[in-house]
């Protein structure tokens, strides 16, 4: 996917083609034996380096494009990148196949190069090629439970690009608060969220964030989880929800998305056009998850909708027709849709070729990915990477050692599993302490999901990592410690 | 302790006397029925409060001393503490029998202000006698493990100061690092600490830690523990260390203080006298855990030694003999000291009258505390407050509602806990995750030792606890949440 070469011209040639790979040969140098202070994270697929160092030196360092790059100055994606980098001067060609692969090579690029004990920068001669063995890297985070603030959510931007993740999924709104404003339906967060005005995103909020990312290589994949999970949808949308009953009459509670009126899929329709339209990205994540059939069957309308319908007291069929007309709503926005695995298991009728399952349950997660691949269906995995789940110790390491393949299948079935996911959901977690909280374990994740599977030796990742936290920590994230240690630069801030 | 009273002349009047209680009365107000917008933290001894509200105006509000005050405006530690409150204009009286109490109820009266829907900042007609239950009430923060820099040092004092705690134990050194850096001895942190300049704490720092401490009613309890946690201490101190043996030479690796060597007492001499100077607090921690006696045992001369001095093969003796030793060297500094419970465990003898013993082991803890004061030792308690042991979900409940004094044990016995420490060990703690890890729930544990034993709802605390943790949040400390919800003022910061 990228290809970086150092040269002896102190350069660092860009060159963004459909090349896949990274070199650096040809410098001459004085030798050097730190290369055990270079410590990649994730760790590159081929990775080749020598003792010979050289120096960077901030008055020359540059970076140019190469005569052969079809990506030039005017590509304002890689001429704000450039700034990432704070490196000097020698040189290197840096090759990728598009412009997203030259952001992770530029990542790498930066990690190659350490500090010396006069604290001068230097790179050592090495060759690297490179390529995520994962497509979908993602992290979910959850403002629902607690609102986020932008800066929190920019900062853990700027942490999965350091770790190579290519997907925010925005877990927006939920049960709890509904903080994305609408234009098509204001109501929803002003009576959904928190607070209608410190609580919310505005367009230009979530425009913000959207373009934050793709500077950084990373999609932003917003989930709007229905027909559970949408109490705070109904306060700002009278009749969205069913009324549950209590007996004969209604308790005053609300359940589930009310299924059986055309006004939900009216309502549906213009809102999820609005959605498409807001967030760029090819796929959207509609959930499906934890339907509680409970206040459905309290209801005399469901009820007699399930007679009419012919479904018996089977409430799954229930689901599966409303996410049915929903998958159809969304399907005329010509985006693709992801969904939790309940939507698979409740044998809701979808298209394999439009559709991700998302498998999240942590029992029997081999034999989900064996049913859901085994039935044609494009998978991502999260189940064992619930980071919102803590314990004393070294957790990192259970997440490292998750092999994702690890499931009975043919080669076919094992590349419908195009990535996971790292979920840090919101009930305990905000802005005091989310980013603590998820680096560095989520860097585990992120290794899992890029490198080799035979990357897996928990000792020499937990020094890279221990230096990698360090590199977090220096760039200003603060990025919980491993275990006792310290770095050369600790967190300064609050 | 503390004394406030409301009038209604807009003014909080001061008087630091011997009067031991709180009141607020004699004003006319208009109704407001916000009183459960108030959430002290911990819960005052006495309070009545009523509907009646004042509204504070920045414009007018003042703090001044009464006639009958024996502390004037030339006290500089009130009138630092002044600055702490963002309130305006009621009427209050405030009676303190000391400084501190006063201190503390000008952190209740901070407490009791609260804002209405159109910003302004109101206050009830309020009357509140206030006193600790315990006279202890500690948090120990260790900064071996990971260094702390002082920001985060500081940031922790001034909570400590929100929720009432009076003592932080600095555990200063341990086997990791010695930050700690001695003018007698400057190879103790030089060759000691992760690194001589950036990762230590120099005179002037612990100078400004004690005094930062002191203007906000808090005590600094140092701990140099000894004979075992010193590892590092052997870096800058050669020979201070007990050599191991392999066999029947050297393995090259060191144990404990080396016990039987005069110059270890020349040296723990005249490294004490620099601390008891430097350490102003009446007591200093001596330490005493968790000696391990393999090395001890592995070496000759130790061997020799233990014949010499009749001890056979009872290593408690030796550290006994340690013990009493240093304890005598420490007495010469007038100070008091306290020991973790090793110390009463293994019968090293010492006066009653001078120990404090702490007790940290979370087995069988009631029989402990009963055999500890039954052999009339003042006692403090950490067993069940190891903040560092974390878990999905809302621990500071079991914090919570841990009874003190619910072992066996005579009245007498029971005035004998004075008590309790919550203590964040530092193995995975750094500045990057400090602050939101101890708070709010070490105010589980300022409200166990600050109020009274019937104040045990969970319930109840859980509502105050909440709004407790926004206030924090609000004063820039980032106190992570408790369960899902929303602060006012969000955290901001990074």
């Amino acid at each position: 996917m990228a290809a970086l070469r150092l040269l002896s011209v102190w350069t660092l040639l860009l060159t963004v083609t459909v090349c896949d790979g990274w070199l650096f040969d040809g410098f001459a140098a004085r030798r050097h034996s730190e290369s055990d202070e270079v410590a990649l994270w994730p760790l590159p697929q081929k990775f080749q380096t020598s003792v010979d160092a050289f120096r960077l030196s901030s008055a020359s360092f540059q970076i140019v494009h190469a005569k052969e790059s079809t990506a030039g100055p005017s590509c304002s994606l890689l001429q704000n990148a450039f700034h990432q980098l704070e490196v000097n001067q020698p040189t290197a060609v840096l090759k990728a196949a598009s412009v997203w692969g030259a952001l992770r090579g530029l990542e790498t690029f930066s990690q190659l190069v350490y500090e010396d004990d006069y604290g001068g920068q230097n790179i050592n001669k090495t060759s690297i090629s490179d390529f995520p063995r994962f497509a979908h890297r993602g992290i979910l985070l959850d403002s629902s439970r607690h609102y986020l603030p932008l800066k929190v959510i920019l900062a853990n931007l700027v942490t999965m690009a350091m770790n190579k993740f290519n997907v925010f999924h925005w877990h927006i709104v939920d049960d709890q608060s509904f903080p994305f404003q609408s234009r098509t339906f204001p109501d929803l967060s002003h009576k959904g969220a928190y607070h209608p005005y410190t609580h919310v995103y505005t367009p230009a909020d979530v425009k913000m964030v959207i373009e934050f990312a793709r500077m950084r290589g990373i999609r932003v994949l917003a989930e709007f989880d229905s027909p559970g999970h949408t109490f705070s949808w109904g306060k700002g949308q009278t009749g969205l929800l069913t009324p549950c009953f209590s007996g004969s009459s209604p308790s005053g509670t609300f359940g589930p998305v009310n299924p059986i009126l055309n006004s939900t899929y009216d309502f549906m329709t213009r809102f999820f056009k609005e959605v498409s339209t807001v967030f760029p990205d090819a796929y959207i994540h509609l959930g499906g998850d934890e339907v509680d059939f409970s206040c459905w069957k309290s209801n005399p309308d469901i009820q007699k909708f399930m007679d009419q319908q012919g479904f018996g007291q089977d409430y799954r069929k229930l689901e599966s027709y409303y996410i049915q007309r929903l998958l159809d709503i969304v399907s005329t926005t010509n985006k693709g849709y992801m969904v939790w695995q309940e939507v698979f298991d409740n044998g809701v009728k979808v298209r394999p070729s439009d559709t991700v399952v998302e498998v999240w349950m942590n029992n029997n997660v081999d034999k989900e990915l064996q049913n859901v691949t085994g039935s044609g269906f494009t998978a991502i995995l999260s189940a064992p990477w619930y980071l919102d789940y803590i314990s004393y110790g070294q957790d990192w390491k259970k997440y490292y050692t998750v092999e994702p393949l690890n499931f009975e299948g043919t080669a076919e079935q094992k590349k419908l599993v195009i990535g996971g996911e790292a979920c840090l959901w919101g009930e305990y977690v905000d802005a005091t302490n989310l980013t603590p909280r998820l680096w560095p374990r989520a860097s585990a994740v992120g290794e899992r999901l890029w490198s080799d599977e035979n990357v897996k030796d928990v000792g020499s990742a937990y020094d890279r990592l221990v230096k990698h936290r360090c590199r977090m920590v220096r760039r200003g994230i603060p990025a919980e410690p491993l275990y006792i240690g310290f770095c050369p630069h600790e967190y300064s801030g609050n």
